[in-house]
């Protein structure tokens, strides 16, 4: 069994962009610059959107961060979406959700240009993901799609299934990884809340995608010998073990189902830690015009 | 076995949307307007052309058909979907594929504005598909979910492979089949070359799409009693019992199979009836403002 190390790969991936900046930077060309925009003071948001500003000065990145009180209008929020578009030197940013329930979040997603739609949320990029289309792909599928790649995990011909049909993670995994592409190639099933036969399906498959936010549903029964397990929930559940009182669980029983797999990810330390270098891999691309010409 | 009848149900919703006309015109609205581009003289898009315009006037419609040579420059035709875009008399337009090779197709597709796609080809419209948002969705992947829907054939949790990935049937079949929606729920196993075990999966299913394109691949041995098959593949061959000389073949080899369903699409008479309508009907949406408002 091979763990798969988000913690290593996502270092090395901040590693060769920070690299490619320095580069940039030296043949004088202008630093890749992320704006994100805050609304409110949600703890999880403020976490991640520090995350996100630390990381790009990590990697060398310009980052600048736009605050909201939650009582801030749409229309003012459409007109900041709209400031942003029009910065030539901003080459993506980024809108965390959730927005308070004033505001229609499909709205400020929309007025997003997809060319600085660096979280790929807008249905531009999606739409163009599935057609086979360079496109900004979304955090998550972008980082599943990386930690395979970094594996040489094959995909081609393999039996995948993907177990939740969330816009943000099952939908787009499903069609990447059917995608005609490597990684890709797979014969993919997407299941949901309505499959019958759910752990007679994920039995008979090489690879495993748990993105469906139930702690601990995937046992070792549910899972054939040699598969490839990717697990990308992450519920935090009150814990007496820890310090903080809590700690995270995956969708997978990693303890039991670990020893039956060729290659799956731990929980923390996989997939979620991609998350964050997937956006700044976007920012790059935004930033050397890779997508949108 | 039931045999769903293209031809009955594309002439229904005709007499529907004719209808709806009819009261729009009594109530002094606006008549739904159509338009079409055909560049060159392909015999093919010419037949469609001519059959969409015909339908157009079936339905009470208005329609435009703007014709360019083989030799127009892309940069032409590019202002033409300018043009339409900002025509306000029409609701809808399609620019008839395929175009000449130095014309970028996607371009053209990208320029017209998403509100007047009724063609259901802008990433937009497939994005916003995928996020469960209202969109036009191309003709033959709602054509076939109409099929459905009008026969009353039950989704929700049953087994469900769709055989090819194209783009314009594959892939967004899959994604309405898998969507939470009546039709939709289904668990849909995206089907392609590089599938090992096809046989053994539609084997399984109980519905069936087939949208791969060689003729008569589908065999008896590969369904299951009571499945429903939708078949997609129209595929011209010669044929010395026709007066015209050839004939069209599905994916599905009809009288083996039929007997074994529950339900299935015929070729000619099936799908392929459908497409025309889900054109009518994206063109009354348009013109009703109903996916943007």
């Amino acid at each position: 069994m091979q763990l798969i190390d988000g913690k290593k790969i996502a270092a090395d991936i901040r590693a060769e962009i920070a690299r490619e900046v320095e580069e940039m930077k030296t043949r004088g060309l202008k630093t890749p610059h992320l704006a994100a925009v805050l609304v409110g003071h949600d703890g999880a948001s403020e976490t991640y959107v520090a995350g996100k500003v630390k990381s790009c000065g990590e990697v060398g990145f310009k980052s600048t961060l736009i605050r909201y009180e939650d009582d801030v209008t749409e229309a003012r929020l459409l007109q900041t979406v709209h400031d942003l578009n029009n910065d030539t030197d901003i080459d993506g940013f980024i809108v965390q959700l959730p927005l308070p329930a004033h505001i229609s979040e499909q709205k400020v997603i929309e007025a997003i240009d997809p060319r600085k739609d660096v979280d790929g949320f807008h249905p531009v990029n999606l739409g163009r993901m599935v057609l086979g289309l360079p496109a900004f792909v979304s955090a998550t599928p972008a980082g599943i799609i990386e930690l395979i790649k970094r594996y040489n995990i094959p995909t081609s011909g393999k039996s995948c299934v993907v177990v939740g049909r969330s816009n943000i993670v099952g939908k787009p995994i499903s069609i990447l990884m059917s995608q005609k592409a490597d990684p890709g190639d797979a014969t993919v099933t997407l299941c949901h809340s309505r499959t019958r036969n759910l752990d007679e399906i994920i039995r008979s498959s090489d690879i495993i995608i748990a993105a469906l936010g139930k702690p601990q549903f995937i046992t070792a029964g549910m899972v054939k010998e040699g598969a490839v397990v990717i697990d990308v929930g992450i519920t935090r559940v009150k814990s007496d073990q820890t310090k903080s009182g809590f700690k995270l669980l995956g969708d997978v029983k990693f303890d039991e189902v670990a020893p039956k797999c060729s290659y799956i990810t731990p929980v923390p330390g996989g997939v979620g830690l991609m998350t964050v270098v997937s956006l700044l891999k976007n920012t790059l691309k935004a930033a050397k015009r890779e997508i949108f010409p």
